[in-house]
């Protein structure tokens, strides 16, 4: 899917080269500050505003540079939010299978993913700076309608609103599990969470 | 849902009577310096820890004209937090009639109330709290066991993760329809959201 010229590669090595003004070929720090202006124009204006031109312009490099570090715009937003996964990459796994397995397929991927507090801290992070901040709303609420919700609801042509609250008991449960850290719930077995939340899911996503 | 002895009516009143040191009787803002005093106490020691004595001391006055104001300790602590009801009365409501439809009754009665922007903000301000201070995270989590989760748990007889991951949907319901605001979970109508996510509380609570 890469549209990048691969002319660019091993650019992104140690080299110290210094920041310049302008459009700079792939020096050291080309996708930090490709990063840095992603960043930025997510949260001026949303995920779906956002465009892979618009971000390389504020970084001053060529858009093709920026297709060549990350391919798609759902790749620079999980590169700049420092997310755990690649939904693109992920969804289509999870809807692999037995349909009457999906919530459970599901259920036991995030759980699995979120026992990592290398993986969970970023997705936390950005929920605390949702609760503070209206930007930070729109661009999360965007990108996870695009790239997460709606991906599903089209596979498994099931009710917006389902997949909303299916999200919303996952969410919960992370949220009870790492931040209130309510016990028994903070410590239980992942597959022992699995087995209680998965049918819930199932009744949400099964489309029965 | 009142939280102060309705005999302190009038007292809380216009007056611009000012601060003195020491212990004081009924002025006009004692029932203010009490809810001070709460905030400090609960934030510092959490929930279980305080103690109506330790809040009357931190104000300045007689622990009976605390128990005057507030009845209990989970009284000052709803009143302190701005919180919108008192679990120790609305809970055995919910608990009360058929045990098949306890589910719905509890979403409907969750949902009801956060329609109401003035019920749903300091709910929210409290979990923006939360994901940014461990002495909020415990305080709630603390009075989130004791008030509502185990009140629900002994009266049920349900394991209580399940009363967890209860809450764990409800609130991420909340959070996603007032918060992120996905839509079409956040136009959707109280009662058909109810249908929805009512199966789900019932088949944690309903002990089948």
């Amino acid at each position: 899917m890469s549209t990048a010229g691969e002319s660019g590669k091993g650019v992104g090595g140690l080299s110290t080269a210094k920041r310049r003004p302008g459009r700079r070929p792939g020096s050291a720090d080309t996708r930090g500050e490709i990063i840095i202006a992603a960043r930025k124009i997510f949260s001026e204006k949303g995920f779906d505003k956002a465009t892979i031109r618009g971000i390389a312009r504020e970084a001053g490099v060529d858009p093709a540079l920026v297709h060549h570090y990350f391919d798609t715009k759902d790749g620079i937003f999980v590169a700049a939010l420092q997310l755990p996964v690649e939904p693109a990459k992920v969804v289509p796994l999870i809807l692999a299978g037995p349909r009457e397995e999906v919530g459970e397929r599901l259920v036991r991927f995030v759980l699995t993913m979120t026992a990592d507090p290398e993986a969970r801290e970023p997705v936390i992070a950005l929920m605390r700076s949702a609760m503070t901040n209206e930007q930070v709303v729109v661009m999360i609420r965007e990108f996870l309608t695009a790239a997460v919700l709606n991906r599903v609801v089209e596979a498994l042509g099931i009710p917006p609103v389902n997949m909303e609250v299916a999200f919303a008991q996952v969410f919960g449960v992370i949220l009870m599990r790492y931040v209130l850290r309510l016990e028994p719930l903070a410590s239980i077995e992942v597959e022992e969470l699995v087995q209680i939340v998965a049918p819930t899911i199932q009744r949400y996503l099964g489309g029965d």
